[in-house]
């Protein structure tokens, strides 16, 4: 005999559960739903891509979060560890068969081997959605608002949309003569949410002047309200430009849909990235924002520069599906079917299996979804194979009820019994 | 500057263009409706395990088509090839948190570094159904139902479920004194459809005499129906056991739900491996049956020995989802949305930007796909843009018809006008 080994998964993977998979699978369902609404067609590109594309000459060797090995036939390749790269060189690709502007979701797994922390993983699913070949404020807002309406779909209305724009920030820092520092400056606000405030002008102070320092904190601090923050940025970045206008365009239309209480200006919000060069979004569950945005984006200039001399503007977002579920489970929103089993049609006789399996046919045409416990056996054993499953209603059908055409259900949770009924009347019991 | 990479895709890997992830999420969505009416739940697992894990000890080695490498970490890791032995890990590793009989589907991408020839690709998607922790005619008829009504879902029901019992062909080459051949016949005999009899016996011949040879051709031939081939089965292996029992059974189901003209026992289906001990599964397309099986599977005696001690028979089939996709494409049964979306509004004027995503949003509650173009362009280019993406509808608003609440709509293929349409009104005529 050979010796067993032992079941396991690597670190920072996990296997999903019938409960947890099936609540994956009805968030992502409503997303896509919502996806395509708003007129968004979905695109898939491969798990594994050559180092070079996904990485840039000569990336292979420094990113070491990335899974990367050769192919038996010596080929460099990596794992992807985003949507957004691969997006880059597909548009680039495929530009001959596709029209601009071109609005694509894309719901995938990404790996990266990163050090695992809670609610971190080394395969983690993304979802992103972008319009591309575009710079208008109209896809700005379009996709706050699909932001807006996802997170809704999901029973997550009680959020904050943080956004800003990132020109404007750039502006600020040219005024202080600070347009060589903004990668270390973007780096240290974005961090204003988690270690507050005095920390923050402690650490600008250490790469400019406590007068420049305190000026960066007043820029990111909102104000009362939109009119006031815009002012006070209009104010700090030298006067007003296309960025400012572009905001208060954004925010009319934000106004004329009535959907004002969800967004925030806040200047504070610059995503860290120097990739971004426009609107910027993060989005908070007011009452769990410390679990960071559970869904973040904003507008880039150039999105595939590595792989087309053609420009491609574009703004998207990306819905951190892991750390939503994360958050939905605290907040007592996580659903726990077990299975989505409406009957268990109960063997009570050997001989009646085919006629069950033909009941069960029938019901699944009215949309119901029936098993057949599939051996007989001891009918508390079959009970507690629905009771695992969370089955609702079970049928129990003998020689006499098959000769008549019957079946008698049973409620299992209100314990009720229904005795004699037809299939039909079993079904309207079940749907109501 | 730096220079442009040039984008592509590695050999054996494809990018979905929109109409073609269309057309695999429609598949998928309707085979995932079809596996939970049957009350199975979907499971996921890691795309990367610990080689040892899939291949068993030392098997790392041995599998050239396996993606396998260190990761940085120096764990011997590997992409999974397949469904099955995930699974197996699977239910071994958490029996606790589960309960048998256990039903479960897992529609996933998989990894194979194989030749690539026309349809095999090196990464492709399988869906798997399995029932584990039973030993019943019943379960095996569950399958085969699946079969036939998820080909069915996918507009396919032109097509033959063969089947067969790998005891009963066992038996046979016991009778033959053949039994320790069983791996070599069993390619011999899985070729058929491919070489046809006279080269199978001259296979055969290399192996055993041609008495031999002879017998078993004969054996592999279907009879004139049901009866007549499960009689020569009987008489060939040495006589009735209990896995002629089950065939007759099953017949029995199939007879009993009215279903006999999808399925015919054929005892040439072997399936190939070594792996199945009982029932086993191939479908053919009537129309189309050169391009092979598009969903197999059977019974195992013993998925998961290599983890557990528990025995665990279980019985299951895959759909090649790429297969059959390939299929439906020459049967000229492959849609070709290149987007769900049903209306798109027009924009005609800068300042009704707000107005539009409020129609838009208006609609989408009666749950019409709709989008706004996303910036002022001119008429000819947002036709254009609706036609590349097959949108059949076109909004039109202009002020005066913002300030009536009215719209004018305009079906593309009809050229049909409709003006002055309130909001509910449109979408009557959308919805029709």
């Amino acid at each position: 005999m050979s010796s067993i080994i032992k079941p396991r998964v690597l670190k920072g993977f996990r296997d999903f559960l019938p409960e947890n998979e099936l609540e994956r699978k009805s968030i992502t369902t409503k997303l896509e739903k919502i996806f395509e609404n708003f007129g968004f067609v979905p695109i898939d590109t491969p798990a594994l891509e050559y180092t070079e594309v996904l990485l840039g000459k000569g990336g292979g060797e420094t990113d070491k979060q990335v899974y990367n090995f050769r192919d038996s036939g010596k080929r460099d390749v990596s794992m992807r560890f985003d949507l957004t790269v691969p997006f880059a060189r597909y548009i680039s690709q495929h530009l001959d068969e596709l029209y601009l502007p071109f609005k694509r979701y894309h719901i995938a797994k990404v790996w990266r081997g990163e050090n695992t922390q809670r609610g971190r993983y080394r395969e983690f699913t993304q979802c992103d959605f972008d319009i591309v070949g575009v710079d208008s404020p109209s896809s700005d807002f379009e996709i706050m608002l699909m932001m807006q309406n996802s997170l809704s779909a999901l029973d997550v209305s009680d959020v904050t949309i943080r956004f800003s724009h990132r020109g404007i920030f750039n502006r600020m820092l040219e005024t202080l003569s600070l347009s060589d520092k903004t990668v270390e400056v973007l780096r240290i606000v974005d961090k204003i949410g988690k270690i507050g405030e005095v920390k923050v002008v402690e650490l600008l102070e250490e790469i400019t002047s406590t007068n420049n320092a305190v000026k960066i904190l007043d820029f990111i601090k909102p104000g009362k309200n939109f009119r006031e923050t815009l002012d006070k940025m209009i104010f700090l970045s030298g006067g007003e430009s296309e960025d400012t206008k572009r905001l208060e365009e954004i925010y009319s239309y934000i106004l004329e849909n009535g959907i004002e209480k969800m967004f925030l200006l806040d200047p504070s919000i610059t995503r860290g990235l120097d990739y971004y060069t426009g609107l910027v979004y993060e989005t908070f569950l007011n009452e769990l924002p410390e679990i960071g945005s559970v869904c973040s984006g904003g507008r880039y200039n150039n999105l595939a520069s590595l792989y087309t001399k053609t420009e491609l503007p574009g703004v998207g977002a990306s819905i951190g599906l892991d750390r939503l579920l994360a958050g939905l489970e605290v907040l007592g929103k996580k659903s726990n079917n077990k299975s989505l089993t409406q009957v268990l049609i109960m063997v009570l006789d050997d001989k009646l299996i085919g006629h069950y399996h033909k009941l069960a046919t029938q019901m699944r045409k009215k949309d119901i979804n029936v098993e057949v416990f599939p051996i007989k056996k001891k009918i508390p054993q079959q009970f507690k194979y629905a009771e695992n499953k969370t089955i609702p209603f079970v049928v129990f059908c003998g020689e006499d009820e098959a000769k008549k055409s019957q079946i008698n259900l049973k409620n299992i949770s209100t314990k009720e019994n229904y005795d004699g009924l037809t299939i039909n009347e079993a079904c309207e019991l079940i749907l109501k």
